[in-house]
């Protein structure tokens, strides 16, 4: 510790800023907004209470180089809009099939596949019209958030990292081509999440680098612990059914190296991430905090 | 005529700027980007051979202004980028059902249904990517230009409008009701093409005002026009099946007001939209040649 500053509670920043995301996603959507029950399948994902790392990683990383809160939020929530997007899209019967979501019936369950499919389209476009209002940042440095929410989503990111799980095989699949997929399918959405919050700084390229390198760090942890809780986590706490990479024979963590060399590579994730902020010398306790959540949480 | 200028080609105009378009296109993704069927998927949508009368539009509002091609080019590609989406997601089995779009059979016909709507998520993600990179613009400007594209795209506009096609009832269905889909679904995307060509000029807000006019009015008389080619175009022509909004039992102006009524609508609209640059003292005979061309066209 340097000085006198009193340690992060972490727990509670999660806590209370979860709470102020999913209260200002409330706000998103106007309740007269037509067409209702596109609107409706909107919301009825995007409010189904999920973690909101994303947007708390932004808004962390806002604040760890004094960025208020308010100023960051349209941001955060614009991460929030894309996660909640992409899970809808892989729910679809096309996609993984799924039933249950964080507990509750899939989109498509409740609204039928093609109102699923244009909740999902909407979400995806609106997290770019929030991100492209008049917000308190200098526009160079605005346009370079889009850019990097863009490339972490699409087809060099999220979306390319889903297809390359759908195509991945599960016999001749190796290490690599496990961490490729992870990366693009998780990591770069969950590093453009703090490199975005970031961005409202005015940071220099070392800082701007040891932020984007933090960021992958935790997003890789992100994914194997994500595979790791799929075959030791617990059904209730995830509000999902565990088990479900073995029964759709993915390729993951825990099928290559097994449980144990799995968790162990999650820590190794979580030191390099804290490394990579102290070879910098940023002190962003509430960011290193925030990364052992990631690997210790259990949903 | 004011002057000597010599009167516009709008056909060669049309001719040279779609294949330059198509053209830039087809630099858009690499030719070794990974995984490679999500970008053969996306490709072959692509570049498909459409009419590109978004792009065309954008870069003729660009050009009236004084705008070099060149600089507008991404802007018009993310638009393309667009609409290439909505195809693809449009005629899935869970919502259009199409077989045949341009001629050759729709993407998830080629490559499944799960490649289809991700190669749909990467075009639209990747639109955003393009009108966030540095181009020869200030950077307000283009702000409003993603801010322009985002709301035209989204809820707000074309997925709202394809939500409310889709829920729209044939027999109890109104004129109000048709102005509300076809201008969400179809007109915003193409008022968006006008208007983000025109934010590449430092243009006044009387101008811009009467750019956005212009824009809706070919926007509703595009898809009047749309409609009147479903029952009285040509299948070999247009490359898709007339008779599909009979047989989906759609909402369409044929359906409510008869189609020699539908032909003299999507007329008035073409006068309202030249009245509109002719108010503001814009003397832009390609934009006037080209809304004559979205009325008058048999595909």
């Amino acid at each position: 510790m340097t000085g006198a500053r009193p340690p992060v509670d972490v727990d509670r920043y999660i806590a209370e800023t979860g709470a102020a995301v999913s209260a200002y996603l409330a706000t998103v959507f106007p309740a007269d907004a037509q067409p209702a029950r596109l609107f409706e399948a909107m919301n009825y994902s995007l409010l189904a209470g999920g973690k909101r790392i994303r947007p708390i990683l932004c808004l962390a990383a806002a604040r760890s180089f004094g960025v208020r809160e308010e100023d960051a939020m349209p941001a955060a929530a614009a991460l929030e809009l894309v996660h909640t997007y992409s899970l809808i899209h892989d729910d679809l019967p096309a996609m993984d099939d799924d039933d249950l979501r964080r507990g509750r019936p899939t989109n498509h369950r409740v609204f039928g596949e093609a109102t699923a499919l244009l909740a999902g389209d909407g979400l995806l476009t609106e997290a770019f019209a929030l991100l492209s209002q008049p917000l308190n940042v200098p526009p160079e440095r605005q346009l370079q958030m889009i850019q990097t929410l863009a490339r972490a989503a699409g087809p060099y990111g999220m979306v390319g990292g889903q297809q390359a799980d759908m195509e991945a095989n599960r016999t001749t699949g190796s290490l690599d081509q496990l961490a490729f997929i992870h990366r693009r399918k998780t990591g770069m959405l969950i590093q453009a999440s703090v490199v975005i919050g970031g961005l409202f700084a005015a940071l220099g390229p070392a800082e701007r680098e040891a932020l984007a390198a933090f960021g992958i760090e935790i997003g890789h942890a992100f994914q194997i612990v994500d595979d790791w809780l799929d075959v030791s986590g617990d059904t209730e706490a995830l509000g999902k059914q565990t088990g479900a990479d073995e029964r759709m024979q993915k390729l993951t963590y825990p099928s290559l190296i097994g449980l144990e060399r799995t968790r162990q590579l999650a820590e190794e994730r979580y030191e390099a991430a804290v490394s990579a902020l102290e070879a910098a010398g940023i002190d962003a306790p509430l960011l290193t905090g925030l990364a052992a959540y990631v690997v210790q949480r259990n949903r």
